[in-house]
């Protein structure tokens, strides 16, 4: 029973570490290991909801975030609201709020607000993110798909 | 003693959980069940600090959020800064710091920054607000009275 | 163990809430006491990731926050992603997300958007900063130069 206390705060706490983790290195603009140590092999990344494509596993990450990190001179992915909504042992669903920014080298810049839909599984090597999906929050700009929706 | 930790520690994340309840309730812009769920009977919710008026228990505060989830398309409330100010077994005042947005259906849209000042009671069913006030941190925008200055 | 796993929670708890007690007595551009008390005698105030100067122990900070005091009349320094970066029994460092805005008395606004590093010492008094650095996440604005520069 106390274990369980436990467990449920030190979690949480670390299913937010993951998140941040992520941004970190999706700002870092250049952390590609950094950011694939935040998924299980075989995530998929559901980007479906604002209107940009879907990319399965390791590979697909790489191929979008090896684009991205090609495109982009600043980025900045700052969270806020993060929910646990369901917590089942070894698996969870978290929500977070996301004001997401970024400068692209062709000039254009890019300002979402945007909602993240975060599953998780519990692994030898910690949490990791095994779907990751979000939706706008408000209107999303034309850049958006400017900058990332070549494919 | 060990107790004690414990609750400073659940009751410190719990009161940060209603809040981030009752912002994906308001930016739902439909869940007026889960927007109640926050708030005592008998809360009060002063916007005197920015402007527009005061509403009185869950009539009050369903009267004002019924014009409000039909008078916008979107809603973004953006908690961070969550502090617990007192904490008092039963009873706690936490604030915390929001960028708050929408739009609305006459085309109008809305950024504020502002800081919520929050009295919280221990209930039966967990955390409730009992008191929710806020003031501006940066000069508001006339449009905020603009579109929820109706009454 | 057991005090081992109490201290971590306990401990990045109380390092966000030094960080949110620096954020709120900047931006009461009154709160000096408060702001000094969360930094060590002989803390580094180091601004020259955003091209501002250096400021030395609580008489640099004093002298600088000073100034800032008297300039602006709104002040707002929105918290997010943070992380603890490396926690050593009485010393940690942490990073963490800022959207910092302020409008000052001659009419200039600023906007920054930056990643603050922070270096702490447990004192007997609880955790201070002792090291408190930044740089840009996104392009930075001239007018924080115009505003802050002075010096």
């Amino acid at each position: 029973m106390s274990e369980e206390r436990w467990k449920k705060i030190e979690d949480r706490l670390a299913l937010e570490d993951v998140l941040n983790a992520y941004c970190a290195a999706i700002d870092s603009l250049s952390d590609m290991d950094g950011l694939l140590a935040c998924f299980t092999e075989d995530a998929v990344l559901d980007l479906g909801g604002i209107n940009l494509p879907r990319f399965d596993g390791h590979a697909g990450i790489r191929y979008f975030f090896t684009q991205v990190f090609e495109d982009m001179t600043h980025h900045a992915h700052f969270i806020s609201n993060f929910t646990v909504a369901r917590m089942d042992g070894d698996t969870a669903t978290c929500t977070a709020y996301v004001m997401g920014m970024g400068v692209a080298r062709d000039g254009q810049s890019v300002l979402v607000y945007v909602k993240y839909f975060l599953d998780y599984v519990r692994t030898p090597s910690g949490w990791k993110l095994s779907r990751f999906a979000e939706s706008g929050l408000m209107p999303l700009p034309e850049s958006l798909t400017g900058i990332h929706g070549r494919d």
